[in-house]
């Protein structure tokens, strides 16, 4: 054992943010990395479909790393990994069903055989060197979730993935709470804990007080129920199951990552679903509306989902008539209600009945994520020296610190960071005094191409002002102009309306270059960039993007 | 009184939305204007500053009309007057604090000196030759709202405006429920009722309820006070006037909306402010923490306004202190979360005690807008014949409607309407069946430029995939290629990174106009854009905005 070694621990993605988690823990030589996630990108982000951790880092440190090891199957935790393995080959451990979505992600990008993938389980030990790791079993939105325990020389860190503690949760998805006091007794030297919820007061409830109402509004519906949740919640999937049979109807699964993941669920069996209660999309009309359940994808809006389609009628095997009930059986997460209303209003126009809104008052959905006393319970079991609350926008770590203190975190022992901050343990004591590089790595188009601040900055430009290409042709000796020029403008103002506009600016273009002695074309394309956008300016009060094209001849 | 005219009932903006409130209502030769809205435009219209609403069919019709009567002072009823009366020159009819608001708006584009604003009350009369009107008062989240009746040959038209019932109001502004029993004993034909919060059960709470937490939280707070609301809101306004007060501190006014609405406000009598209580912005710092109190805007986290301002400490005479207490006295209207939340991080950050969040919680809000009771409550007084709901999206028109059902309006007798459709009636009775022209007008820039569709379509391709602009020249009699093409990339990859695909497109261009024979400018355009196009997409999946350029010399 290595005597003057520091204990490191960082985020390269998860602080002040809900998305792309990424934490390093680091002794010595040896280094496990935990989660790789994506974050979806806002639409200020123009074209940009995914934003992932940047890797910098960790590529400078390869040697050291000893593997990746993943909490959990949700996007924000795994969406990252074919990125990342395309730049570094890792080996990632993972329970069985995540391992089961990590390899759908890695088929869909053709990386699943040079991949080593090894399944893990909350029992699984494994050896990095001077870090050993541990698991326990938590509860959570989706099934088969860790949380870390990492054995280093200076102690032990606890990482607890995404939980909550459910009770009674559906499918025996127990958190280990004897495990957790175990460990919390032997001594927890930091614990990096999730702060999703931290904002919101008392237990989350329970996944069961979902299945219940399910169930009560199957029983009440007369036409076809269509019901829309994320597929990756096998738990509430299980319900829907139940509460079909109950009512004595059919299941059919609409939407791809619907059919994807309960496949897996099936196969790997985290979910029990009769055949015969099983039918094809395409045979949904040859069975009595109520008689049938369609299970889909798209609760949250999202424009390409089967709900989405739905609500437009525009999926050929399923239409929406009158009477049928159509349930949101998820909440919106923020920013999507705008997408989900829309669905709504459709959803009425068709003549359907829709359960939707508030799930205090449909009691259609609970959270994943531990709410304040959920939080304080973990930090109780845990009983650590040190706290990282993770996981959530700064005002979420914020007071997830004042819960910490309010359960015996001594205030100056709780460090909140940003992602790229590292906090150093040496001889036990904690400091956070430098950074390593971290920040937003953009994915567009199919996903191979990371693309710059300058091309979003253009986008950005040319999105709100629009642009302007203004062409002269001038004479390559003595910079005469030889053409008039051409104005064309696209985004910026309609041509037909605008004659008189760009009229002038083609004599604002003349004036601009005539005066020039000689074929000096960078000097009159900044000239032109100049005069051209103070004039557009005064005219327009719009700033497009000029591009001069001076060519001499 | 002519035999066979009609009564047209029908929206030019603010059905299927929330937002540019336009009605009206029109008999034989006379047509009365209901309120004239603006709506912000979202994310998706880029660079759009406005949406008012397509008034050509009031263009056609000018002749007919009479006046436009305003229910009250939002946005969402007055936004759209300036640039209403560019086009056509209307008598304008509100109230008293009304008319300062629009005052404000028409001062601010030199409209003031040439419009007719004629100042009404709850009880005045007008005549509008086969209309008359005459009005009642309703309470809301501002002062001075109207409720209106149109009494033609047909029958009695009420227009709600907005309301909510408040029966302890702050500054007196009961509604007139008498006066409506009275109405409504009368006969109504046709009752046009808001629907923005239909979704909600029960009955709005009262504005009071507001004062008491906000005197509570003045009485518990330490160091500063900063607090941001809706300026409009003049009795909230009122209500932390109070508590100022009680609580000994001194009020300053931030942020110009604050500062112009309160003048109005005071000098019209809707505000009682003592003079002594308040200070400058400026002086703020002169006096210690716990006795000052700022009123400020940006309880909507808008990057502009005060409150924003104060959250990264941008303010040059107030600043954010530790232990200071921020309080947003107003929800977040949806689609606004996240520029709230950004600012409420950036406060914790600089160590304010923020009080945030749900209005259940904090008690710092209550609408404006009826809940299903109070919805029920005005059809329950009006007891129409005919029901049009308005002011509200699709599903709140939906649900208004069924509410109207379970009080006595025949199901058939509600009219769910879009902007443009209208509904006729003659010899009392209704039917919907033609339309006029209704639709979104943008606003653009300084707002005088109405752009169109083509341009906003071209924005949206920019903005997602870049541009590609290819310039060729070639002999203008044979239309041989006289020098190598160039490409040049805006928004679409970063031509450092990307020298081979430039390369491989300027390839592509040549193979593609090598082969014509003659200067076919226009048919060398069109197959540039489609080879290009093919092989960018093939290479890239994206597909940016090509602009081809040959020039003939």
């Amino acid at each position: 054992m290595s005597v003057n070694n520091t204990l490191s621990i960082f985020a390269l993605g998860g602080i002040n943010e809900i998305g792309k988690n990424m934490y390093v823990i680091e002794y010595g030589d040896d280094l496990v990395i935990v989660d790789c996630g994506a974050k979806f990108a806002d639409e200020a982000l123009l074209g940009i479909d995914l934003i992932i951790p940047d890797i910098t880092y960790l590529q400078q440190n390869e040697h050291k790393i000893r593997g990746l090891v993943v909490t959990h199957g949700h996007e924000d935790h795994i969406g990252g990994i074919p990125y990342f393995l395309k730049k570094l080959n890792v080996p990632i451990y993972a329970t069985r069903f995540t391992l089961g979505l990590i390899e759908l992600k890695l088929k869909e990008h053709k990386l699943l055989r040079e991949s080593t993938l090894i399944e893990i389980h909350s029992e699984s030990q494994l050896d990095f060197g001077e870090i050993k790791v541990n698991f326990f079993r938590t509860s959570h939105s989706i099934p088969d979730c860790l949380g870390i325990v990492f054995n280093t020389p200076e102690g032990n860190v606890v990482h607890t993935g995404d939980f909550k503690f459910d009770l009674t949760p559906v499918n025996d998805q127990y958190s280990d709470i004897h495990k957790m006091a175990n460990i919390g007794e032997e001594g927890v030297l930091v614990l990096i804990s999730e702060s999703t919820n931290a904002e919101r007061p008392g237990l989350t409830p329970s996944e069961r007080e979902v299945g219940s109402h399910i169930e009560e509004a199957f029983l009440n519906a007369t036409g076809k129920i269509i019901i829309s949740t994320f597929a990756s919640n096998v738990n509430r999937v299980q319900q829907i199951v139940h509460a079909t049979i109950k009512s004595n109807r059919k299941l059919a699964l609409l939407g791809r990552s619907m059919l994807n993941v309960v496949k897996v669920a099936r196969q790997r069996g985290y979910v029990d679903i009769p055949d015969w209660l099983l039918i094809d999309a395409r045979d949904v009309k040859q069975h009595p509306p109520d008689r049938v359940v369609v299970l889909c994808t798209g609760s949250q809006g999202e424009p390409l989902a089967a709900l989405s389609r739905l609500s437009t009628n525009n999926n050929r095997d399923v239409k929406v008539l009158q009477d049928d009930t159509v349930i949101f059986a998820a909440s919106p997460i923020p920013g999507n209600e705008k997408d989900v209303s829309k669905i709504v209003d459709n959803l009425f126009q068709l003549g359907a009945n829709v359960i939707y809104g508030s799930s205090k008052i449909t009691g259609m959905h609970v959270s994943g994520h531990g709410y304040q006393e959920d939080l304080k319970l973990m930090l109780t079991l845990m009983k650590p020296k040190y706290f990282i609350p993770i996981h959530g926008e700064y005002r979420m770590l914020h007071l997830h610190r004042i819960l910490a203190e309010t359960v015996g975190v001594e205030r100056e022992n709780t460090f909140i960071i940003r992602n790229g901050d590292v906090v150093d343990v040496q001889h036990g004591e904690a400091r956070q005094t430098r950074k390593v590089q971290a920040g937003d790595t953009y994915v567009d188009g199919v996903g191979d191409d990371e693309i710059g601040d300058i091309v979003l900055r253009d986008r950005r430009q040319l999105s709100e002002e629009g642009m302007l290409v203004i062409v002269c042709t001038i004479n390559k000796e003595d910079g005469k102009r030889i053409s008039e020029p051409d104005s064309i403008s696209r985004g910026f103002v309609y041509a037909k309306n605008s004659e008189e506009l760009l009229f002038n600016i083609n004599e604002v273009v003349k004036a601009t270059v005539d005066p020039f002695k000689d074929a000096n074309v960078l000097g009159m394309k900044r000239a032109i960039k100049k005069e051209v956008g103070q004039y557009v300016f005064e005219q327009t009060k719009k700033k497009p993007m000029i591009l001069p094209i001076i060519i001499p001849i």
